[in-house]
């Protein structure tokens, strides 16, 4: 392999960027800010340092397997590998079997990509998406349950009956603001503010309505989260949102052609995204696993399965995403 | 949209006619007074005002999205709409965002229909089923124990190691013909007699083999749930028999072109329907979520994938529930 | 049927042999002794009987459905039905009705083959392997907490959290031999390290390539497992690494052509058996189910389903086990 730009470093950023479907290499460089910027104000730089391994490994296990080159340039088997690698250190105590689990877990997370190409693509249309980061990163955290050479932080196993439902306390409007942005930046497990600031920013300079999209998405969470009386604390977070932001982006702009009946269409599937992650947590619970992103990878593959229905036609600048997995099988 | 009478009355009617398989608009409405008595006999309007909100809108939602007219004609996006408007309500508390959560789920399962008709028709020919009542209702379930909007009542999340096993007691004759109709009014969760009795009439109206096969998935689920000695109360409600009847009529008659190795194959199914019905009582317990008819989806996809090999025939008067999804897709 | 030696024994011994891929009867019969010495070696018959009745059982039940001759000539509808009769009495006490739960298990695990085949084969050659047995078993055992008339032993639900971690303990030089063998022999639940021996014996007439990853799995997973620090009673048990040692050969010889980049990949899939091994345990563990060979028929579905990517090709004394599935669809 060479390292050179046109054939490392942009596939890298990009595949950062099409953690938010934007095949843009500044874009993914914003990304890259946005993590580095939340571990400088925790202080916590293994996410940062996970991020980037992750991303390296991805990519360059995609080039060692001779996967379709266009796919990797474009970065779509980048952005499964940059999200195991934050999730990771998110959960788990850092320690140098930590960065194998990383290392292990990204060049998986590349296979698993192309084996959802292979099947729920080749077959059906559906876009893996980050489908592969939530499988892997579930099966490693679980993994790290059962060995001593890990220790997981937080989360423990528990009954959904333990689980906490909200009171009626409405956040005051500053937090309103905050808890918009943190929906952004919990796509990449931020719970930084700023760190979603600059993530949408990233969005917007790659394309204008999938920015518009991420906003609608972050502010329909937060209403029907407040609404349907969820968690304060977890809706505070900015856990109730980024799931929605995803599913807006992807079921609104990007593997459907945007129109009045697809906006709608895209509006009930972010709304029943909330709901699902509300389903998630309470499912999730007796494993002791975070729900990640599965709420939105659910939702969107049973709205965007029957997408011919519909006549959706992919998003041009980030087509890459709704089929290049087609060309890697 | 016209809501004249072929338009939308009609449609409706066999919509509620498909739980049981049966495109036809009295064997519907049979189905509906069923509903409507067991409210009648224990007071609780809920469930009938849910099933008749979530059939309309499960309906009104494959015409919004322009779905497969004949489909939608033969009822086929209906049926999983009225089961979500009356699950729903029997396990969450009456209130404004009940009835909210009633139209999005509704509205969902229509669109859960067409994905499951996109991949498990289209590929493979394995009918969605009441597989989308199951898949969107679970998830609507579980979400409930997250909001404080939504109350559930009872089926608190609990170890499997909790389970009571059965003890040794028969019940009598007189319950024993009881528990034969609740196993066929459970479909519908009911659990009064008198409903079964309304919808076994129903069924024979549009189709003596499937009534004689309802008949025998009861029976045969009545004899396995006693003879294993599974838990009293729970058969004594007929929650060991509504999925196996099901299946008796799925694979018997419904699915599969009845013969004597069929009748052997559906008895097997119907069996197997007892032990998952067990099974998924246990599994399911953690999530607090009842298994609804997952026992009777699961085991019928399993038994009718592999079909082509028993060189089966869609039975004629019914054969939209079988072929349809593939006009949908 | 005719019971003769070349419609019945010779495909019977196949299908034991089957489970490691081997269409071999020799081989096959070599497993029965291996299966046979154990129960020999702990005075319990009812996991030896349970074998030879799941595999007559589901050979006759394909028989009687008419499956694809070849594929029953080939034993490929035999192996999971002997180990869903090994499997059952391992954790159900000896009845009537224990017989009764094999015999309907077995008949039903062969109707799952042709289901796996149906789907998962015909869409996207992923080979259904024990995955049958997986689901089959997991339904009948967690059924059997219903059922008064069954008595699970051992094995109760717990929460993940009760789930022990490894302390540093490496086992001396002379058990590490001893769990090599049981790594092996826990492929058909067998914890006795002659059975292991007997086994692999059994592997090596058959395929010296397949004997040879057989042990590199077993030999990497144990490796791991001490690394890792997992619980030192499961890992003395050898139920780290039976999985693993399925992965090693199926990826790295049986389903893809052996090369040095294949066995790379194949080194890289049975490292994360391991630590799917670990996950499942603790996923696994709300339900009071065994994981069983999950670890391994997830592990290679994901890492089968894009294997066009690397040009394999099937090996070929064993070509059956890859494409049998193909013909019975």
């Amino acid at each position: 392999m060479m390292l050179d730009k046109s054939n490392f470093l942009t596939p890298s950023l990009k595949g950062a960027g099409q953690v938010f479907f934007m095949e843009n290499a500044l874009t993914g460089l914003f990304f890259l800010i946005a993590i580095g910027f939340a571990s400088y104000a925790t202080g916590v730089w293994a996410t940062t340092i996970g991020a980037v391994l992750g991303l390296i490994i991805a990519t360059v296990t995609a080039r060692a397997l001779e996967y379709d080159e266009a796919s990797v340039q474009a970065g779509l088997f980048g952005f499964n590998g940059i999200l195991v690698g934050i999730a990771l250190p998110t959960f788990i105590a850092a320690s140098p079997f930590l960065w194998l689990y990383i290392v292990i877990g990204a060049a998986v997370s590349t296979i698993v990509t192309a084996s959802f190409a292979a099947t729920l693509t080749k077959s059906w249309g559906i876009p893996g998406s980050t489908g592969p980061f939530v499988l892997t990163t579930w099966l490693l955290l679980a993994g790290a349950y059962s060995f001593g050479s890990l220790q997981v932080t937080g989360n423990a196993p528990k009954l959904a009956s333990d689980y906490v439902q909200g009171t009626a306390s409405i956040p005051a409007v500053m937090e309103l603001l905050d808890i918009f942005f943190r929906n952004i930046g919990q796509v990449f497990l931020l719970g930084d503010t700023i760190s979603g600031v600059i993530i949408l920013v990233g969005i917007f300079i790659a394309s204008r309505p999938a920015g518009i999209a991420a906003m609608a998405g972050s502010a329909i969470a937060l209403v029907m989260a407040i609404v349907m009386r969820a968690d304060p604390a977890t809706v505070s977070q900015g856990l109730y949102g980024f799931s929605p932001v995803l599913t807006a982006m992807a079921v609104g702009v990007i593997f459907m052609k945007t129109s009045t009946k697809v906006v709608l269409y895209a509006g009930i599937a972010t709304v029943m995204t909330v709901f699902v992650q509300g389903a998630l947590d309470v499912i999730m619970a007796p494993s002791g696993l975070p729900s990640f992103t599965a709420p939105y990878v659910l939702t969107m593959y049973l709205f965007i399965a029957p997408k011919k229905l519909l006549s959706p036609h992919p998003h041009k600048p980030v087509a890459h995403h709704a089929t290049a997995d087609k060309k890697t099988s």
